[in-house]
């Protein structure tokens, strides 16, 4: 199959063709498979000779983008022409639309009705986040799917219409589940699963590397739900088994969201104090719908002053050991704790680089304290050769695996 | 012009094609039109069949990845042979290699010996970041050049080497500017610019629009550096008589950039206390290497407790307005700027969403206070049917701005 996108804006590199990458996902873990993307931009001939070519080597083609009201938008015109169909007006699409624009407070201009024109005989797909629709039909054994072009209209159509019509046509139910891991590099965990990949058709196993972290997602095909999930059970198994507490979850979005969770459960709270991350745990956490529920607060002392006066590092310390050492992670976090009045305190110091600190320690070195009660556990991370960003994200990362770790009874060192 | 993207990762949707979206904007900044992005996987006959169209439909032909030692690095190999090219071997380029693995520790492996084979009478491409050189040759009026896929060694290639081919092929100079715009949206910008920017040919002039932010490029064509600089001066004075304040800085990446700039430049010192946004201004601030001899820390003041225990913000001022009101920001930027001991103090309270707070206020409405000496001056942001992410981005931008005004003896407010 071949995704074309259509839009100048991604010629020119103002955005990047993230629908191609979201939909390619999606659509490798329904098993299909995505030969071809193709970008062309709002220009009727290019898009032709796109579409031509897509039709010669593609079963199933999906367009993204150029659904809108404006005279750029030429994709359902194109492709309708391509496949020898007309566009019929949608007298409910035009109400819709007028309904949608009112709920908005505004007036519908008379060129949004283009919106309510679809090639006939086709299968509608309502757009639930924004204005014009998208929709699906077959002609001679091709099928073409067209989705609008904004990142959220496009996974949500895509999520609740174009995926079910996908899985209408072939047989059975493609199923998947990803194991998030973190504390493997993905050429390492590839190297320990190598034989064991490559043996395995139903289901299959392919790792996938992100910042810091890794993922192992097995895909099932069934006849039905229940099926494929009893054909991914015992390799879940079987991989827990091999990777123990390495794999911080299941169909998650990451290890902060984890960590969220497994306090709310445990009616815990958390605050953090931060040098190197500089507000980045912070953030990460607060980037959480509902995290108010656990997360009370932190402090980012990214001077010696601040560490003194908000978080009561004793002089002693900093002056004997350093900013950046184990006695001063762990003064922080119990500092933290105490400021904010939280059961579990988190703190970072290191140097995020780029070059070593005024004290000699290098890039890359951050002591990361977990403080719980009287207790302190500390990890040190090393990470040389890294940019700043990958540093400060590691650390991050670190920080909630020590939290997560730790409540779930295992050592968090 | 054509970008062909090798890599069955992309085809898989594990990675995003950034290497596409940096290189068009590159090229557009050098006034060259890319019609095209292709992608394809490891797969000789698919990329075989890539080229082809490609020459067929554009004189310039840039590729990305698959230059690599494995065997699915079929790059070189499926270019060479659909412009009749041979592979020759490069002996300074094997010993390179030879180098670059000792100098990591490592020894090299026979199959990074392909790495060393290039098109005859091509011009060489060294990588300054990895392995793999890249390369460029011309046939038959047809340009083809080869860049490596990893996104930070395609770009420093690109910038070093493959650039400067291509301003070879051209005729002059092409410079352009960039004008960063808070304050303004993209369609007001566009609305207001419109007539000028379709009466200008050289210079020309295009707006782009970022997260809550605006971008105006001047692109100018001239015979030399200083002709191109001499054409575009014109315009960004008129357009800064035009816009004022609105422009926050010309070439240069971000707000939170231009805050630490003007800070160092004057001596002064900030701290912050963040509520909706979490820690993501103090973030942003620490992202940039050296921001530590401005920015001395934070509060994240998630809860009411640490907002008064941390920041002391007065219990009667919580009671009486509200966490989220102009009161409880204006104490909040009042306490950080004395618990930090900083020159500025910058606060935000609001509601970051999805849905509004249990107090009845809506998501997206933002108190944001600055507090210099005894004067704290008091931003309202609001922003409906905005997301959680948009919302907590944009109140970002408005305490940069708000700094940045102040620091320029601007009205901050």
């Amino acid at each position: 199959m071949e995704i074309i996108s259509v839009g100048t804006e991604l010629l020119l590199g103002n955005i990047v063709n993230s629908d191609a990458q979201m939909l390619s996902r999606k659509l490798s873990e329904l098993g299909l498979n995505v030969y071809w993307h193709t970008v062309v931009g709002d220009n009727p001939e290019r898009l032709s000779d796109a579409v031509r070519a897509a039709k010669d080597r593609a079963d199933i083609i999906i367009t993204t983008g150029g659904l809108g009201p404006t005279c750029d938008d030429l994709t359902k015109q194109t492709l309708a022409q391509a496949f020898g169909r007309e566009l019929v007006f949608h007298q409910d699409i035009a109400d819709a639309l007028r309904e949608w624009f009112g709920a908005r407070g505004q007036t519908m201009t008379e060129n949004n009705l283009q919106q309510a024109h679809l090639p006939e005989n086709c299968t509608v797909f309502s757009n639930e986040c924004g204005a014009a629709p998208g929709c699906a039909f077959e002609e001679g054994g091709k099928h073409v799917l067209m989705l609008p072009g904004p990142p959220t209209e496009c996974m949500d159509m895509f999520e609740k219409q174009a995926k079910p019509y996908l899985e209408a046509l072939g047989e059975g139910v493609i199923l998947s589940r990803t194991l998030k891991i973190f504390g493997m590099g993905e050429s390492k965990l590839e190297s320990l699963l190598r034989e064991q990949m490559n043996a395995m058709s139903n289901p299959t196993l392919a790792p996938y590397a992100k910042e810091g972290e890794c993922e192992l997602r097995i895909t099932a095909k069934a006849e039905s739900r229940e099926q494929a999930a009893d054909l991914i059970a015992p390799v879940e198994e079987q991989l827990r088994q091999l990777l123990g507490d390495l794999i911080y979850g299941a169909d998650v979005p990451n290890l902060e969201t984890v960590v969220v969770e497994v306090l709310k459960e445990k009616g815990l709270t958390l605050g953090c104090a931060e040098s190197c991350t500089g507000g980045l745990i912070a953030k990460r956490l607060t980037d959480i719908p509902g995290s108010s529920a656990v997360f009370k607060g932190g402090v980012v002392s990214y001077c010696n002053e601040v560490k003194e006066s908000a978080l009561n590092v004793p002089v002693d310390v900093l002056e004997q050991h350093g900013a950046v050492s184990e006695q001063t992670a762990k003064a922080m976090a119990q500092g933290a704790r105490r400021l904010l009045g939280c059961d579990l305190a988190v703190a970072t110091t290191g140097v995020a680089g780029p070059g070593a600190d005024d004290m000699g320690n290098p890039a890359g070195l951050v002591y990361i304290a977990l403080a719980v009660g009287e207790d302190v556990f500390l990890r040190k991370m090393e990470l040389p050769n890294a940019s700043r960003q990958r540093v400060r994200t590691t650390a991050a990362h670190h920080v909630f695996d020590m939290i997560r770790l730790y409540l779930r009874g295992k050592n968090p060192v």
